[in-house]
């Protein structure tokens, strides 16, 4: 049982991975997120922030409000969030309020995650909600497509 | 010169709780914010989760958006942010990611403000860019008219 849902996480991080290595070949920060209910993909964003001049344009930002479209539904119970990297303050606050039931996500941001490197956002219970969070799902693949993006970003002087 | 910095802060706070005022009377919880740069407003929202159906739809996040596409520019480094209540950790996060050089907040919010309450993330030593806060502008009137709309709403059976 414990088998088969690392699998499915393994899966469904791997499509986030994919879309976050597409964003890098576009010059984009290569970080994915995919929203999964009922073993169907709801959403699935990349980091915009280069492309869209959108401050705010994370790519779990664009997932969570395209999935909260589709379903035609402010939250988002029942859904799991895959991403790349872990959230940031931001992110980790829009996964509370869209209240996502799971979140998983590869690599650590020691720099800036808020979901348990500087703070654990998803799971205060100061908050009203509270998310099951899974780390380390193809974090080294996740870690090695950012450390080569940005590699590649200070040899053209861009960083 | 305090007393103008003091007086310029209740007109631009005024102009955010006139965005909120009006939210409420379209059933919409009232919280209003405005983007000021150069003494000139370059944005404002209200909230319009309800509306929208969006999650993340609250006031700064729309506000800063806009500004920042007005600007043609991810970052807000020269502009003051106004809100009618403390950020939450989704706001905060935005704030310190499009570089709002200040924050303005009228009414404190001990459930879920990450500004001073629970968290102080635009604060943090520890993230990239650091904002000044100043609290309570206006916080009477702001804290009054969110705790009007909501006892109306339980009076209307909505909440």
């Amino acid at each position: 049982m414990k088998a088969a849902e690392y699998n499915e996480d393994c899966k469904w991080m791997r499509e986030a991975l994919e879309v976050a290595r597409q964003a890098g070949q576009a010059q984009e920060v290569p970080v994915g997120a995919v929203v999964v209910a009922d073993g169907k993909l709801l959403a699935a964003a990349a980091n915009a922030r280069q492309w869209g001049l959108d401050p705010l344009g994370h790519a779990e930002i664009i997932a969570l409000r395209a999935a909260a479209e589709k379903l035609g539904s402010r939250y988002l119970n029942a859904c799991s969030l895959y991403v790349t990297l872990e959230p940031c303050p931001m992110c980790a606050g829009a996964i509370v309020l869209a209240r996502v039931e799971r979140l998983i996500y590869a690599a650590d941001d020691p720099k800036a995650g808020a979901c348990g490197s500087l703070y654990n956002i998803p799971q205060d219970a100061r908050l009203n909600h509270h998310v099951a969070i899974t780390r380390g799902i193809l974090a080294d693949e996740a870690g090695q497509l950012l450390s080569d993006f940005f590699k590649a970003q200070r040899a053209l002087g861009k960083k």
